[in-house]
């Protein structure tokens, strides 16, 4: 379904050169010189780009154009399990938060540089708000400990309604994207996704989301487990596991993840619920990897064990466990960092330096 | 000689209720929170502010404004004992290449809204700039591992002159300031000053710097072991400390850290040089302390237990080893982002969000 290539190889010498001719000494800009090529890596791979003209000449430019963070919301059925601090209601009202500007998410972004779209993927009640677009899913999904949590026309229409969404932001000329999610009950959604992909128990997967007791995380755990039970025979593709397992936002996050390779956007991962997603968009797909940065590690318990299963080390750890994208968005000004310096820095030879590295 | 206020815990009450009423779980925003904290018990102990009355109304607002951040650069006469990968010569064309807009932190410092100044505190031969600002301490320092690195009329005048850099910036409307130095040769210096103050060993300080071998490794700490034995009698204050071990850049760090929070500002401190005067600066008055943000951890290897010793948390961990403030600057959006939480975010009362934290 998703045509993603993966990122080229050919030019990487060539990119490397350009950053070690930087007036730096070799690799002094860490974690900014893998951003650097990793980018350059997506973006000079395309076939019909002289890449390799403008490469040898040191001509090449990086660009990030229109950022861009989505924020998907859906309510869950498991919330009614007293697996969160808050009820469903409080989706639909951080939603409208979001939609008159009030959010972390909107104060950061407006900050930061990011262009937000909020996305209702099917809370319970939908948010009249010209700021709000509907991609609509459903009315809340089934308890996953009960029911699978969708039908897979529903997962099917989430994908549709997620890549035509990406579609048009690249029409717009967006190359960065990153998504942010909100729904009452979706870290339980998140752990048990975490559980069916990683293979390991409940136990290993729940933290406090938002800051529930010690007796709601255990009843949070048997919700889980109950799920995993009864769902077993059918979480064995990225797919299956969404329809069993949810919910309407992490479905449309996944499919965002998977469409916004295709376009070769970079892609910005946040917390736990969003990284998630990631895990089932690399299992749908190997490539979308390479258009992936993850923000942040969460102070989510589960975050830091999935980020080790996907092998990925996170841009920052600033302690934050509120999703909206909020790590996501933060990490925008390292990439922009990374942007500059390979864009605008003197090399030894422009600057006149003594190159002794 | 500076008067600092330690910043007030008066109003503290009153500024964390204005956070926990975000629309956020309790303590979401993680590191963020604890810099809004931090700025805002900076911005609202000046006794002439009506902070009380404001606070209560939550009609407060943090500021930053005309974000500014020097680079001051040195030369070491130690840097002849083949310390460094480079000659001292490249100190000179490096402060060339920041004056042409092509280092580094050029790059990455128009990328995300600082001023630059570049201060020529002491390197073997000026650049010829009007880019550059001359609060020149001599021609080089002495090698530290034969004689004293300077005169203390000259760190009475590195003194002087970083605080009238300061209270410039000050009357221009700037309160947030950060530092970076360029110098051939310090984080020798750097290494040394952290053996002082610290009592440890040579070995647990030095680290490759730019990058050199295991040998230069051994030549490093041996140097460092001779100017300890040397002056070990006069190691008893920041500034005979300054003296001894110089350098010129870093005497003028030391000194604008203390007149930066005599105005309140707040401090963003870069790596492992910069902490190193950081040290210092708290040594003459602990309040600085109070104003400083540690931008991030350097790939240096003694930057860590620099940390640690400081018993501060670091913003970021990019293994970054460049010094010239990258660090320092690439901090500013998480800042900026802290401000912005705590001045744009509704309340749970203003959004109608049920509050169950």
């Amino acid at each position: 379904m998703f045509n993603i290539e993966s990122v080229s190889e050919q030019h990487s010498e060539k990119i490397q050169a350009i950053i070690d001719s930087k007036t730096k000494p070799l690799g002094a800009l860490g974690e900014l010189e893998s951003l650097a090529m990793q980018l350059a890596k997506i973006q000079f791979s395309t076939a019909d780009y002289s890449a390799a003209n403008a490469l040898a000449k040191s001509a090449v430019k990086l660009t990030l154009t229109a950022p861009h963070l989505t924020i998907f919301a859906g309510d869950h059925g498991v919330a009614r399990a007293g697996v969160s601090i808050a009820s469903s209601d409080v989706t639909r009202q951080m939603v409208n938060n979001f939609a008159r500007g009030g959010g972390a998410i909107n104060a950061i972004s407006r900050q930061l540089g990011w262009r937000l779209s909020i996305v209702d993927a099917g809370i319970l009640e939908p948010v009249v708000s010209t700021q709000v677009k509907d991609q609509r899913l459903g009315k809340t999904t089934h308890a996953i400990n009960q029911h699978e949590a969708m039908s897979s026309t529903q997962v099917d229409l989430g994908f549709a309604f997620a890549k035509a969404h990406i579609d048009e932001l690249h029409s717009k000329g967006c190359n960065l994207v990153a998504f942010g999610e909100m729904g009452i009950g979706n870290t339980t959604i998140a752990s048990a996704i975490m559980a069916a992909v990683m293979g390991v128990p409940a136990a290993e997967t729940v933290g406090r989301g938002t800051g529930i007791s010690a007796q709601a995380l255990i009843k949070k755990q048997q919700v889980i487990e109950q799920a995993l039970a009864l769902h077993q025979d059918k979480l064995t593709d990225p797919k299956s596991i969404l329809r069993c397992l949810g919910g309407f936002e992490v479905v449309q996050l996944t499919a965002a993840m998977l469409a916004a390779a295709e376009h070769k956007m970079l892609i910005v991962v946040d917390g736990f619920i969003c990284s998630a997603a990631a895990m089932l968009a690399i299992q749908t797909n190997a490539n979308v990897k390479d258009y992936m940065v993850f923000a942040h590690c969460s102070g989510e318990q589960g975050h830091e064990k999935m980020l080790q299963w996907l092998d990925v080390k996170p841009l920052l750890n600033l302690g934050l466990r509120l999703g909206e994208g909020t790590g996501a968005a933060l990490a925008l000004p390292i990439i922009q960092a990374a942007v500059s310096f390979f864009n605008d820095m003197a090399s030894f030879s422009d600057a006149e330096v003594t190159n002794v590295t």
